[in-house]
Formats: structure tokens, sequence, C-alpha cells
């Protein structure tokens, strides 16, 4: 039995609720998604990182269908990832359908079987609108459909869902995560672009201008 | 673009409602789950030769995970399936932890890619209290969880939730669909083993006793 199972891309968001969670003395398992994002290569071997550091059990779930099915820039195959801000509407190309959803599920059905109480994502407010799966009202439904579809025995939780992306960059300075260990460039190469509108996002969260974001970027 | 995914198990129900699905006039895709259970080895065939038969498009999506990862006598490598009727307590070791919700997770993901509007599952009024992700509450919460997630691209419906098995059994057969091209059994032998509670049932859906049913039972 374990207390909380967190969902942990390696990115910066869920690697600060992995410290947060152990740091308020629950145990935890992390679990993991490779879908065939173009920056899934990026980012798992830093999930793997971060669970050998704090010594939690890790599951890496393969789902080769999304790759080899369904339709997204961000997936290998697709077209390439645009430039420019999360709100323009072009970047509605890197949305893959139903993705929370299915690692949610996935991530419910397995507290279930090893008897974890709650499932933990690293959602925020900031999170955004052209990703119809990561907003407080899809939120909300998924955790009650699971609440029902387990018998009250799991919960799916969003401790994050008041905070903005700086805050979360902030909470882990003062938890003394090495950001240095997660990933956040959508384009998967051997640094963070600097350039993409996730780098962008990741730049201000970690207070780059202010001199404060250990993170190397190609620009 | 097709307007319905169905969710195709190899079962009796699932084969019924591609049937009618197809009878009215719908286009449709199958959506198959290989999730280790001891009798997807039989109930897999069933549906790859139903897809055959009506000359629709079909993925079988492998989830190795769960047979690996999760814990249900219905699983490869758990224990023994128990005899007896749905209602008793030990039958609860065949729920497969958050399976439907899983299942409907990727089918509305899928359906998304592929620009149908809805996924179709058999589920009946007869579904059983032991497993939580069959009943209507639960089936109602996801069907509006994956209305919100998918801006409201997909529905997730539930055509027979008003039927029983029986209902379903004498709707196919007004069909002419042949139910010796389906698969009930939980044991997964050679042929039906006619004696677990899922047999129990399908003799009572298929009106055995009035000598209409075409399965061949070991027992």
């Amino acid at each position: 039995m374990v207390d909380s199972i967190i969902v942990l891309s390696g990115g910066m968001d869920s690697a600060v609720l992995l410290a947060q969670t152990l740091k308020e003395g629950k145990t935890a398992q992390a679990i993991s998604f490779d879908y065939g994002s173009k920056h899934n290569d990026r980012e798992l071997p830093m999930a793997v990182g971060l669970c050998e550091e704090f010594a939690i059990k890790h599951q890496i779930i393969k789902l080769p269908f999304i790759g080899e099915l369904f339709s997204s820039s961000l997936l290998t195959g697709g077209e390439e990832i645009p430039d420019g801000a999360y709100g323009q509407e072009n970047m509605k190309s890197t949305v893959v359908p139903f993705r929370n959803g299915i690692m949610l599920a996935i991530a419910a059905g397995y507290a279930e079987s090893v008897q974890a109480g709650e499932v933990l994502l690293g959602s925020h407010s900031g999170d955004h609108h052209i990703y119809p799966d990561c907003r407080p009202e899809f939120n909300n439904a998924f955790a009650e459909a699971v609440n029902l579809g387990t018998d009250g025995q799991v919960a799916i939780r969003f401790p994050f869902s008041e905070m903005t992306k700086r805050d979360i960059g902030d909470l882990g300075r003062t938890l003394d995560l090495d950001f240095a260990k997660t990933w956040t460039c959508y384009k998967g190469g051997e640094l963070h672009c600097g350039v993409c509108a996730a780098c962008d996002e990741r730049k201000e969260a970690l207070r780059h201008p202010e001199g404060l974001d250990v993170t190397k970027y190609l620009v």
C-alpha cells in the first residue's frame, strides 16, 4: 500500500509535485507515459532520474497506439510543431486527443490495484484553454467519474490547480529541487530550444530574466 | 470521417450493437482491447471475424500493462476465476480496476482523432453492481467528462442501457446475427464452459432452455 500515485512527466510541474508530496510525509509511487511525443525521449529520462533520486517506485507505461493512430503535431510522425504563444490558433495542432483523460484513467486503475487512495496531477491555473482535457471543468468531471468508477477507492486530485506556473517554480526552489533535472521543451533536442511556447513559459516560471533559471537553453 | 466507434469485445452485446448500428445506416469502425484477460484469446478472434464479415475497419489496442501491473482473477496470471453467480462476494475478484474507464478514454481519443462523433458501448441494465465502472451513474459521469475533455466533439453513448441481456439476444436474432460468432465464457477454453456466471447469463439471454441457443457448451 502507498498513499499517492503521481503522474510524473519529467517536466517541472510534476517534479515539484513529487517533491512536495514526499515533503508532506506521504508515501508515493510515480507513473509516466510514453505516448510517442517528440519530447518523450527527453522527458522520460528526467522522470527516471527523479524517481532514483527520491528512491520511489516508478512505472513507465508505453502507449504506442497513440503515436500510431492519433493525430497531433506533438507526436513523432506528426507535422512540425509551430513556434509562437499557446494562445494562437496554430498551437491547436499540438493537442493529443484526450491524452490527459487516457493517462488519468490508467493511473486510476493502477492506483486501485496497488491500493493507493489518490492520483495526483500537476495541472495549474495557467494550463491552456486549447487543451480541453486540462481545463478545471474537465478535471472535476473526470475526478467524479473516477470516484464512481472505483467505488470511492481512488480520488484524482490537482493540488496545484489554483497556482500559476511561477508559483510552482518558486515552490520547487524552496524544496531545493534541481530544475536542471526536469524537461519542458516541446522540440526534444539536446538542449531546451529556448524559443517554443513551452520554453517561453519555463523561462518566465523559473525567473530566467532575474538570473535564477539553471536551465541551459540553445537560445 | 466515420459516424461511430464501437467498443467491440467479441461478446454478444457489442456484436449486436455493431449489427444494429450498421442497420441504422451509420458508418462505423470498431475498437477492441487486448488487456491480458483469460478470455481475450477467445473473444478477440470473434471481434476480428465480425469486422471482416461486416467489412468495417478494426483497431485492436494492446494494453499489456494491465496484465502485468493490475490485480484481478480475470487476468492471465491472476488467481482462478470463481464459479457461481455474479452477485456473490467472491466474484469481486474478477473486477479489473477501472477497465471500462480506460477503454472508453482510449476510444474517445481515437474517435476525436478520426473525427467520429460518438463512441458506443454495449452496457445493459443487467450489468453487475460488483463492477463499479459499468454502473449507469459512472457511465453518465464519464460521458460528461469526455464531452468536456474533447470540447464537445465526442459523445459516449450506451444505446442498450435500458435493455436486458435477453432483449439484446432477441434484437440480435431479428438482425440475423449468428451468435456462434461471439464469445462470452470467462474461462477461455475451446468451447464455452456452460457453468461460469458469464455462461449462465448467456444461456438465459439466448433462450437456451427454449432450444434457440446455437452456442456449443462443454456442459
